[in-house]
């Protein structure tokens, strides 16, 4: 079966974005997602860059995010509204992933990305969080209370280190075999990964 | 008649990408190119970024954008080599497309493109730019002179404040009425917009 893995962190409006297509472009190809949370403040930490790249920005090319971002989202034909609250704090959001099967983490991730860049909800909130969790037929408050759970949070700490390891700087980032994608606006490059595609190199 | 401003360094290779597609894009919406030199280092030096933003990213960062060109290059079907110099002096080369009206542009601005990032030529070479110009049926000894004179220097120097004042910040950009595009890989949204495409904004 081939295997497309889509590393996120619900912090990016971008991740959102891609979080809508993903599953279509798998199933064009016949392919599973792997799921694969990371924490992407602790990986430009690593990588030693600013905190919050957007904000490093020249202001025009701020601007120019901000803008790009809202056309992808029309041009996907899916809603969009940036959160009142950014940066976003994800690890307790990201800790309930991981507590999942990755196999079953897509109901909840939708519903966390749609939370935090739809309906401008706070994933910082613990009642939020179940709530959300609750929508999609969960045990929030379990999930909540495993966000507090050392080899949860051990988790996390491995997930990034190997979104280290692997290579990435930013998300989302898609990896068919060893071929690395940054960036949602590369799917249309998945997608030919999944059919059998190999760039040519340098 | 539809206007495409088309906003190149020749130090770019992503503006070398976007050359070799823009006039399809342009003529499948009944679009004229405007072709617009700029001085992209200057637009940085302006911006208060590093010079060639590509040395300032994190290593992987900086292998993902090289794979990038390439595998756009293979996507789009045209040869790609990174020049054994970079970044490229493309002063010259920017002064010569600016003694041109900007409706006889195209063959020598294809010409240059090809010659860096396809033939690994030096724009900075007075016999490499003279025989170039020539290739396209150009006096180049006249238009290598024309780069000393005054007031085409005066022109890039207008030119590069212009790109600053539009809000650009790198290369190539694409200007469809007041919509501003960065990047080669948004052709997609500036041929929507060359069909009328009005983006939702925030």
């Amino acid at each position: 079966m081939k295997e497309l893995s889509f590393f996120f962190d619900f912090s990016s409006p971008f991740a959102y974005l891609a979080s809508t297509q993903v599953e279509a472009v798998a199933a064009r190809a016949g392919a599973t997602v792997r799921y694969r949370p990371f924490l992407l403040g602790a990986l430009f930490k690593a990588l030693g860059g600013p905190d919050v790249p957007l904000f490093a920005m020249p202001p025009t090319k701020q601007r120019h995010a901000r803008d790009d971002m809202f056309r992808w989202a029309d041009f996907h034909g899916v809603p969009l509204k940036f959160p009142s609250r950014f940066p976003i704090n994800t690890v307790k959001s990201l800790r309930m992933i991981l507590q999942l099967d990755e196999a079953s983490r897509a109901p909840l991730l939708h519903a966390l990305f749609h939370a935090a860049w739809v309906d401008d909800r706070d994933l910082n909130d613990d009642a939020v969080l179940i709530d959300i969790a609750a929508s999609v037929g969960l045990d929030g408050a379990a999930l909540v209370a495993g966000t507090k759970n050392d080899a949860v949070k051990a988790q996390l700490k491995a997930a990034t280190d190997e979104a280290v390891k692997l290579g990435l700087f930013g998300a989302p980032t898609f990896m068919v075999g060893d071929l690395l994608f940054w960036g949602q606006d590369r799917l249309a490059f998945v997608e030919k990964a999944l059919h059998g595609w190999r760039p040519r190199g340098e």
